[in-house]
């Protein structure tokens, strides 16, 4: 049972957990060593402030520090003895369980964790309920940590809403080195090259390169420390991706179009392995349709009241805006099955529909 | 004036022009070498087939074919006086040019093209009129192209909703492969990377490598003839992105955090140069809701008709899915002065509204 839980800390990441702990009906009290963090968090709803003087120990304590940070005050939360059960949301996991031992913290009650959710904004006024829903949580238990201290926390996570998912701590420092620190340097050293070029050149830029240098936008301090952490890992993996890149520029340089081949077609290969967002890769092609729409009032409504007058759920929408264009695309995802049917009740309907 | 065109090459690109350009009452002749493509096009509305026997020049002719194909269907294109004035739509345009040129073509009614737009996907089937919709469409003019040439072709891209922009061919071909070419072999190169993560690694994988890897999706072959035109400009970048991520390797391993907090730093001051979708950055947050949505028929279009109610245009629309979850949470964009009213009455209304 998960019926009350303190926050050790109201960034985005904590302030996140406790709204949904509390949306959940959990009684989450909140500290931050911030006093105008932990205002704005409690403003928010996450929670009430942690009473200076505890009188009865809480279901799960969630240290979320910096990485850095962890190993102390998860020993002062256990010396209080805030919780009956701890976990920590640090992304990098075998640094941070090594000091933890060291400070001789109790390692029975603490189950290492790390929440895959994330934005590039930070802080209290950042922090989502629904920041986890359906993301991955890992959980990082060592032989000696007690089962219902890991029941508790997996409770924990799906009371956020995420998948929790039990790793071992130095095959997710792998893991996380690969899908999310590297790419985050490689990200940064992308939007680095950027600087080369006039306004011109920038001008050209387009998705592909907003993407590819959206994560580099991140807190500059709290990556490195992240990086630094998880070095080991993450050089390999950066190694591999910068001789790749060294390789392929030396096979243009010298004209040899195999190697630059073999890299897309490797390329594309790993991009087919990237789940998607819902865990089943991206929406086929034929289960999308693109509707014209005015940019007015209600214009939206009247084509969800459309679709679902002809009985189709629309599962996913992009809407695609034109500036200086009084329209916009809106790109409806449906099942397969009943594209076609949405498609000639739109178009019936006098919607400008394509496939 | 553009009232009719030619388009060579009815795949992604050139069935997109065509379509804009059949939108606005342009007189639309197709051609292409693979008769399925063509008919394809004719049927999505791109057009009517070429006629075998032209009689009169039209307006203006796109060639819309591969970098490698363009000197010789542009040679073939002047040699029927398919038209008065000749663009392609090239990515890289010095070696392009280079090779028209010794082909004997007429220069002065020809204007490099290149139109920043594009998919993952491929050929007519993908073709959207919206397609280059507030994008950037550069055109590379040499010293002797004929000035109306220019303008006929600077309205043709107008009339596709596109900005254009002068450049010089070799600035264009660096600038491109600083935003588009590099970066699409970076996010090959991180994908690649991908292969040697196991099942539960890439469980662990978010949005961040999801964004760093869309665009190693695309056409391996497209892309190869893509890198190899530009190879000089797009090696320079990799060489440098290259060495940065070697360095950021090295200093991880010797633990100088220096070298790794630098990198990190220029890339966030780049990302701060690169213009966001609708050329303003990304929506304030103030200006977004979010709203707890039940994965059933209807839902979103109650979500929206309640909005319209409100009084309340909602200007853009995401929906994250929750696997597992019955329920998703849409996040509504809106004029800031707008978001507190429609908070107030979704609420009212019982939806779970987040800001």
């Amino acid at each position: 049972m998960v019926e009350s839980a303190v926050v050790v800390g109201t960034g985005l990441i904590g302030t996140s957990i406790a709204l949904a702990l509390h949306q959940r009906g959990v009684d989450v009290a909140l500290s931050d060593r911030d006093p105008a963090a932990l205002r704005l968090a409690c403003d928010l709803g996450a929670g009430r402030p942690l009473a200076q003087e505890q009188t009865e120990p809480a279901d799960v304590a969630v240290v979320a520090v910096p990485p850095g940070a962890v190993p102390a005050v998860l020993r002062d939360a256990q010396r209080r003895g805030l919780a009956r059960v701890y976990t920590d949301v640090a992304s990098v996991k075998s640094s941070v369980v090594r000091r933890v031992a060291e400070l001789g913290c109790d390692l029975t009650s603490y189950v290492p964790g790390h929440p895959m959710g994330g934005r590039e904004r930070q802080g209290p006024g950042a922090a989502r309920a629904d920041l986890f829903l359906g993301r991955s949580w890992a959980l990082c238990p060592a032989a000696g940590t007690d089962p219902a201290a890991v029941k508790t926390v997996t409770l924990l996570a799906e009371l956020c809403g995420a998948d929790p998912l039990v790793v071992d701590e130095a095959a997710h420092d792998r893991a996380v080195a690969l899908v999310s620190h590297a790419p985050h340097a490689v990200s940064a050293a992308v939007a680095a090259s950027l600087l080369d070029g006039d306004a011109t050149a920038l001008a050209l830029a387009g998705q592909g390169v907003r993407d590819m240098t959206r994560i580099a936008g991140g807190d500059v301090g709290l990556w490195r420390e992240i990086l630094g952490h998880n070095a080991g890992p993450v050089a390999a993996v950066l190694e591999r991706v910068a001789a790749d890149l060294a390789a392929a520029a030396a096979a243009l340089r010298s004209g040899d179009p195999g190697v630059v081949e073999d890299l897309l077609e490797r390329g594309r290969a790993g991009h087919a392995r990237v789940p998607g967002k819902r865990g089943a890769g991206p929406t086929p092609d034929d289960a999308v349709l693109s509707v014209v729409i005015p940019d007015e009032p209600g214009a939206l409504g009247r084509l969800f009241a459309a679709a679902a007058e002809a009985g189709v759920n629309v599962e996913d929408v992009r809407i695609d805006h034109s500036p200086g264009l009084p329209l916009g695309v809106a790109q409806l995802s449906v099942v397969p099955e009943a594209r076609d049917r949405l498609a000639r009740a739109l178009t019936e309907g006098g919607w400008s529909v394509h496939r």
